[in-house]
């Protein structure tokens, strides 16, 4: 039904449509207008970052998060003309994979330079906004536009579960080793290792899972002649504009920029911590957590004023599971690997702000319909968030 | 279709209805003959409390409880008489406002008396009987009448995800406080205030945004001539039977008495806590918790009787959400402004009674439908909660 | 429909249809290729428990486990047959009463003999796993077979409310102790004590009322011409194969086999824990727990398979609803009838595992839908809380 009016408003909509597997491609399609400026970014932070004469750290940080923002707008899409080019179903899992680059690339630098608490928070920071900015902005936008909006409740409701997953692996052995007195710091370091060794395996079991899921329901989706339950239309193959060699060039450059961008910032959080009187904690859940999210903000809302809030959801809430499910995973058996182990615990105000933020996502998903107060209720909810960690100078 | 048979059923289901938007006014029909006779107990209470003859803090403390159910009752019927008067918009917000001046006054004198815990837990006792008792009890009587009692999804659902809120605006900083270490006793009062002083600002926001989306709904309901997906009848307006200076004077005399009932209240407390062995904890949150509910808890229990579940809900849920999102920010705003701060910490006790009343509540209100066991699922929860703090000597 | 189309199908479908209030005696027709070799593992628990030669702690352990599992079973079958006997409504009482006689044994043998923590861990373990396990795993298997798999709502949310409410009971408690410093150890005991008992007999009342709630259903839909609109289908006298007497001494056996093995058991977890490594809260949680639920697990799969989910639900959510609901309040009590007092104190870790298992279960169940995908989350849960409790060796 759905489809089918889609097929009649013509080209454009369908074009959108079909990018429902690959929200970053769209969401550069939408933004192209608006960002493409803050590439002016780049070399300021170079200059700042070599020059001695221009050295300022608190610049440094500022300028390297905006340039952050535009290279991982260039990074998606590289990822979605290698998806385009290798087909959708293995591109919807290149894609998947790719997208979360930028969040990877930052967590490996400030976990190699021993910034564990700032790693952590990053991940907070990057699963609370997805969360409760992107989605809570989207519902906002589009619940005022149009009432009361949709969204399939299936693929919330699995990726709500999957956040909750995400949520209960770090709350387990957080409350667990709160409360009870380690003999030793080794038999602690022992014990939450082998903790968060395993439990990493379990969340990345989960995302592949998840990931196995999507894939078999998009064939069943391409394949049968019946539609869907769920309403989707059939996706279309995306066109590539770029070489092979195009984008893989475009996907190394912005990777390499990711990594001298993290590096900056990782270098320059003690002077903004010190001069700014910003705590770390309000750095990475709320400052740094946020850039890698302000391009899928951006589309969420845009998708969202054209009530097509399933996509919203789905941009918001996949972001937020690769990076519970599979980003933050990885790290934490690459720093195991890397000799610098880092363990699963959050400090109690994350997990409390990750929980808080799960409960009422899924508080509000529960019926597949929201309007602008549910989103308002979300976007609070991170505000009150925010307050607690701009005044939180003793977690580490 | 039911607005229709409800026209058919005459004017006295019609009066009923068109009540919706104020609950109380309908409350104080339903339970006219009922609890007038508690007058009583005003000349009662100020004998003991001004005869030195009569002094005993012990009858005081009971003859006040029972005192200020019936002055709480005036004042909802003055409200209503001033809502009526000056139409239905800004009357259903006046009636918001003034229908929890019991316990904003009780919890101005307590906190002006220094008793920061005792006000806190008679919050929590309002906005936890709230959901428990009134809404529990009134399930439990139209699910045994009726069988299964439905109501409309989407107000539960704002108004739980509403009170997740608050839950979690307590719960954040609470979190926080008890696993840190402050460095000293100003660093801490600093962090907590500031903490506590934008968190309310944010949960007025969310108070605030919730008054506009009610008033939205209302209006798109009385101007739409197709009704309204919610199943809500056309409110109509209601006549007020007193003049406005009238509805003033009670208003006036019924807050003057209300803070004196309290300032009985809060002077007696500590002769019931030292001769009743009762600990303060339950007595706030048990005991003066649901005076100010006995009004609710008989008209949700009616109308739930009369099988319209979907103003028991309103009636519970809306008075625990303006306890939580507009007495407690707006008490805990005035004590900075009065000079004696409260902080938003509660205990840990009182934050898991609020976080399990309302995971329950959202649990048992998610399909929009209820039978007698969610009922006595949810006063079983109040019950255990209960037996928790008449234990609870330690907490302050 | 469903019930016209069984009829159509013929007999044996209707007789397993016949069964669903009474899901053991099915599972034991379902399971009876696969099971009985275990009874071999029934003299060799003895011989090694009684000939001094074989006398081996670790092989005793495993032996008594498997034991066990058919001594369930044919605890199970006596149960049925009894319950077939005295007619559906007693029958369906007398089902649920028994149907935990295995844990209620073990705990009291674990209570009497001092083994507090090792008791509440198999309590914890049982609860968990037929939430996560039998539920998780019926899930994966019905959803893989037909993609979505439905099943009646109210049931399932109330059986969650249920679990909710037991674990907020031990929540409440152990979140104010865990807080609060008491005077004396006698002044903690007493309390604890108190708190204990009460919530114990609340716990029993939201029982009572669930059993009442569905025999009042059981009723209606036996009496009522029309189906109820839970789509249950008419419920038949299940034919007794057992004379009374034959039953009532199976019963007693395994009843006294239970015992003996559940003896066996405790009196080797010592040597597990130190030979094999392995903590006691991994054993009781993971490994006794899940045991009584071996049969449990096979016919929600068996059943899954058969796509009637619903009745895979009504297996391990019955199950893990008594276990909480009516096996821990009466092991509690009798505790304290006893003299060997336990509190209804759980460690952080166990009511972690206990709020993230009933949160994921109502986050899955809430639209009556699943998918295998819901399934294996919840099959990962369970696996990050044995790794938890696998390397916690300081809980007691």
């Amino acid at each position: 039904m759905k489809v089918k009016s889609d097929l009649q408003n013509g080209k454009s909509l369908i074009k959108v449509d079909s990018q429902e597997i690959s929200p970053n491609f769209m969401a550069s399609t939408l933004m192209k207008p608006n960002i493409n400026w803050l590439i002016i970014f780049l070399p300021i932070s170079f200059a700042i970052a070599y020059i001695p004469y221009f050295k300022n750290e608190i610049y440094l940080f500022f300028t390297s998060c905006l340039g952050l923002i535009i290279v991982a707008y260039w990074l998606g899409n590289a990822t979605e003309q290698l998806a385009a080019r290798v087909g959708s179903t293995w591109g919807g899992m290149m894609n998947a994979a790719f997208s979360n680059l930028p969040e990877l690339i930052f967590g490996l630098i400030a976990v190699s330079k021993g910034l564990e608490s700032l790693a952590k928070a990053t991940w907070t920071g990057a699963i609370i906004s997805n969360m409760l900015v992107v989605v809570g902005a989207a519902i906002m936008a589009g619940g005022y536009r149009y009432g009361i909006v949709k969204f399939p409740l299936e693929r919330a409701k699995d990726a709500a579960a999957g956040l909750m997953l995400a949520t209960f692996a770090v709350l387990l052995p957080s409350v667990y080793a709160h409360f009870v007195a380690f003999g030793s710091d080794v038999e602690a370091r022992q014990v939450l290792e082998g903790v968060s060794i395993w439990t990493c395996l379990f969340l990345l079991m989960a995302y592949g899972g998840s990931i196995v899921y999507a894939l078999a329901q998009f064939r069943v989706e391409i394949t049968t002649p019946e539609w869907h339950h769920l309403d989707t239309p059939m996706p279309e193959k995306v066109q590539p504009d770029w070489s092979l060699s195009q984008s893989m060039g475009v996907l190394a450059i912005s990777s390499l920029l990711i990594a001298f961008l993290s590096d900056f910032i990782s270098d320059s959080i003690d002077s903004i911590t010190a001069s700014l009187g910003w705590t770390q904690m309000f750095v990475g859940i709320i400052v740094i957590g946020v850039i890698g999210n302000v391009g899928a903000l951006f589309s969420a809302v845009s998708v969202a004023l054209k009530n097509k809030m399933d996509l919203s959801f789905e941009i918001g809430l996949n972001a937020a599971s690769q990076v519970a499910l599979l980003v933050v995973p990885v790290l934490v058996l690459s720093s195991v690997v890397m000799g610098k182990p880092v363990s699963l615990l959050f400090t109690p105000a994350e997990i409390a702000a990750l929980l808080s933020s799960v409960l009422i996502m899924a508080q509000i998903s529960q019926d597949g319909r929201c309007n602008w107060l549910n989103g308002l209720q979300m976007l609070i909810l991170y505000g009150i968030i925010g307050v607690l960690f701009f005044y939180d100078h003793l977690s580490t």
